[in-house]
């Protein structure tokens, strides 16, 4: 089965916006194991629209359409598809009153030009929209089964996951059954990952008859398992092998799986251990402290964070001692150690984390280049202190360098 | 002239990764007033590869390719094109003398899987890679002019921008000039924005002959000023008409302009006016620090920061007294203005900046709802808060609230 995704909208084209509604679909469809063929992308305008359906209906056999169903005149996504199908436009009266009762609840009047979002091509089903107003409309024309939903992200996601998705796994045949699972990498490149397992592999890139996928995300990396089979069971198993024997080779690497995220692992584990932890930072520049921030139910754990740019600072607030950075300087191992530690004592956590180094662009000399970074924890059991030169530029070098940090806190706690 | 851009690659039609390359060539040709009618994006493979050139060369007069120009066996978009448009392959000599060149300044010889990047359809014309090693190719067929990028962004950005624009604004009719300009606002609602200044239009959107368009880009909106005319200057003098008639209205809500960040723009008042700054964070968790140290050279003006999440922090770190803790609670306007206070004291800056509220999703009371959030500044001259609720989910809050607290810099630097 080809499948097509096509979203409309000006937007979409002048660059203005990411078209996160395409990549919500390809990813939706794909964990069910269905990949797009076609990703088209047309203006607000009717005969370029008209083209784009017609050239859909001949190549794919399901088309997912996007954007157009809204009140105002510039949206007639359906008014374009009645017209390329030889559709007449009908009121859909169930969805009238499904209209009506909506707007109801809300103390309103149903205005005409919601009224007008029931007008359908004749033939088709309408799927209630419980977020906002535009229905999503199934239609089959010739061979192909199309699918039209709002253009706004939370209403496509709403029908498309509670309606549309559903109708299409119905019609795949009996026996087929798609199962995947992410794992998340850090710390070691995706040429090194795919080396170390290499010679597991059989027919390229398949082990235990799951296919194994990379893929590159600065600065981790993803594998992707996936496997078709006749039951579910058995897909499920070989996922499960496939993933043993990867993790036996590269398992310190793994830090999480599916949508985890290293600052979420890190919590998760903090509040497992009961344990608490404080930041210090130079150059990330409070990159760390707003990762592990953005975790709700962070306050349990995340204690202070302070981002010390200057000398002063990094003397007033935390106690380093002015020797420490007269004889180091304050790009030193010897220095994130004394900030590790003052965070540690003022903040009377059980973990202290700190960085110093070279964002650049400017900064760097022959000894200390731009890029080069120390980064120390400190505990109950005395502190440690790692150099790096990341060369990547300011906004690459931030995101490593937290991420490195943020890594050093995992392994700690795993260790605890 | 129909524009087509088509994207190819499975990571695209897999959700995996963002397509950034059909956002830059839509950018960048919206930026000369060339409008993209068709975007169109296609898996690795030859079927429907072939088939997207077709309908692209059918319904298009400039269409861009990117992708699949590498130099292993899955790169085979020249191999397609050549089939697609009964070319045969050969092998542009000149282009394997750059490459030759290329790897003897590397120090390496060039490689057989190198040298095949240089097989092109006949009666290409090939443009020099300066980061890479695919070369771009222009290619006619029928009324068709085909441009084809490698899928690496940076050397599609490069070929795109030194050969291929130039190329296309080369055949473009004289007498016409496109110039266009981009307001950022902050601080008013699109829709705010947009009443204040709808006297002004003529022809639903046209000031002055200009276009004005809005966009929202949360927490920001975005005014774009574009005009056509016969003469650049009298295009750019239209803009300036145009731009002196919104800001009249809207000025104190502009905070820049093109590619400018509040916090670059922060930045530069804070190096020309010769003031400093700290930063106090509670809810915001090191997200105003992180983007004021975003900015190149940003060591300058940025002192410290301090994110503190307990009491004790604010206390200990801040000097907050227990009695405003006590008294008001930590979230409070009492306690972000000795916030900000402590934070200007301990750092010996201009100003101090603080920000403390209930980001949620837990935390949250009937006094004080999740997304309260209390901004403080302290000067020379005093120190001042606002309060707000922004109940917009924790990522936003965040993003919304370190906003504000830039704005209320931005407009206290102005004024100094």
């Amino acid at each position: 089965m080809k499948i097509e995704i096509i979203t409309i909208g000006d937007e979409l084209l002048s660059g203005d916006i990411i078209d996160t509604n395409a990549s919500y679909l390809s990813e939706s469809l794909w964990s069910e194991g269905l990949e797009v063929a076609y990703h088209t992308s047309v203006r607000d305008d009717a005969v370029t629209m008209k083209e784009a359906l017609l050239v859909a209906s001949r190549r794919a056999q399901l088309v997912v359409v996007s954007g157009g169903l809204g009140p105002t005149a510039d949206d007639f996504t359906l008014e374009v598809a009645a017209k390329t199908f030889k559709r007449p436009l009908i009121t859909d009266e169930n969805y009238v009153s499904y209209l009506k009762n909506l707007f109801r609840k809300w103390g309103r009047e149903l205005s005409e030009n919601n009224r007008k979002q029931a007008l359908v091509p004749k033939g088709s089903k309408t799927f209630q929209n419980r977020v906002g107003t535009a229905p999503g409309v199934g239609l089959k024309f010739r061979q192909t089964q199309f699918y039209f939903l709002p253009g706004v992200p939370k209403e496509l996601k709403q029908i498309f996951s509670d309606f549309v998705l559903p109708e299409i796994l119905l019609q795949r045949k009996r026996g087929e059954v798609f199962e995947f699972k992410l794992l998340r990498c850090f710390g070691s490149a995706e040429a090194d990952l795919d080396s170390a397992l290499k010679d597991l592999y059989v027919n390229r890139l398949d082990i235990a008859g799951v296919r194994v996928g990379f893929r590159a995300h600065f600065p981790e990396t993803l594998i992707k398992l996936s496997a078709w089979s006749a039951k579910a069971q058995s897909a499920r198993k070989n996922i499960a092998e496939a993933e043993r024997v990867i993790r036996e080779r590269i398992g310190k690497y793994v830090y999480g799986e599916g949508d985890a995220t290293l600052e979420g692992v890190v919590g998760d584990l903090l509040v497992k251990k009961e344990k608490t932890v404080s930041v210090a930072e130079s150059c990330t520049g409070g990159l760390i402290a707003h990762r592990l921030t953005n975790i709700p139910g962070s306050s349990r754990y995340f204690k202070n964070g302070v981002v010390v740019y200057s000398n002063e600072g990094k003397m007033a607030i935390l106690g380093v001692s002015r020797d420490i950075i007269e004889k180091h300087g304050a790009v030193s191992g010897p220095c994130a150690i004394e900030m590790a530690q003052g965070i540690r004592r003022i903040s009377k956590t059980d973990f202290g984390i700190a960085v110093t180094g070279i964002a650049g662009p400017a900064g760097g000399t022959h000894e200390k280049p731009v890029g080069t970074v120390h980064i120390a924890l400190a505990d109950s059991k005395g502190s440690h202190e790692m150099k790096f030169i990341f060369p990547h530029g300011r906004e690459w070098f931030k995101l490593l360098a937290s991420s490195v940090a943020l890594e050093k806190l995992r392994r700690a706690l795993i260790a605890t």
